[in-house]
């Protein structure tokens, strides 16, 4: 059972590799993901993650972790803060901000932070999990 | 020049292969996403796109075709209203609410639809660009 006020972290570090293949996959080839000489000519020096692929660290935890198997998504924001690198160590933050026990929804917070506590993307989850957000 | 009112629309159809490939790459193995037999006893029958790979479609967008390269990405939030399947036909949707040519920032609606106009993703976008936000 979830309840208000409970955390969870999780560590992650993000590949070139993953990031060109989510390139590939979603079809954003934009070369500042995917090109280093051409991101060195842009203010963020190195390729940088797509937003929609550092994001998908939430999804990853609210679908396997925290609540896990049978969350269903139903609404994310996200605010990208500052840009995410690859080879670099970043911590996703979450808090439970609410919990609705009649439907079964949860209000989580959520971040994604270096291991100094910089914040580089900012949210708020709406999850539904029919066993872990009970009375 | 991007202006308030403009529009753009952009067809896509998600590939079973894409999706668990991006379940590989982001860590999201939920098996509602990959395992057909699992998703057959859930009330979705089958596979269902990650939220982040079928709304990443509008980084996609925003990344390669409207504005393109150059954008630079600052919020988005998204409604996940329906179950996204893979091989249906969905049509991602923009229009341009507000342009701040002084910050060169846009505020853009987007959705995901079907051919029938069913909404499965509804969300808004703040985006940078500093050729196409400007007056």
């Amino acid at each position: 059972m979830i309840k208000t006020g409970d955390t969870y972290t999780h560590e992650i570090m993000f590949k070139q590799a993953d990031v060109n293949m989510f390139a590939k996959i979603s079809g954003d080839n934009n070369p500042v993901h995917i090109d280093p000489e051409y991101a060195a000519k842009t203010p963020f020096k190195h390729p940088i993650v797509h937003g929609f692929f550092s994001g998908a660290v939430f999804s990853k935890v609210f679908g396997t972790l925290f609540p896990g198997e049978g969350t269903i998504y139903l609404y994310q924001d996200m605010k990208f803060l500052a840009p995410v690198y690859v080879d670099q160590q970043y911590i996703a933050k979450f808090e439970v901000q609410s919990v609705d026990t009649q439907r079964h929804i949860g209000k989580i917070i959520c971040s994604l932070e270096d291991t100094n506590g910089k914040v580089y993307i900012s949210g708020v989850a709406k999850l539904k999990h029919d066993i872990e957000f009970v009375e």
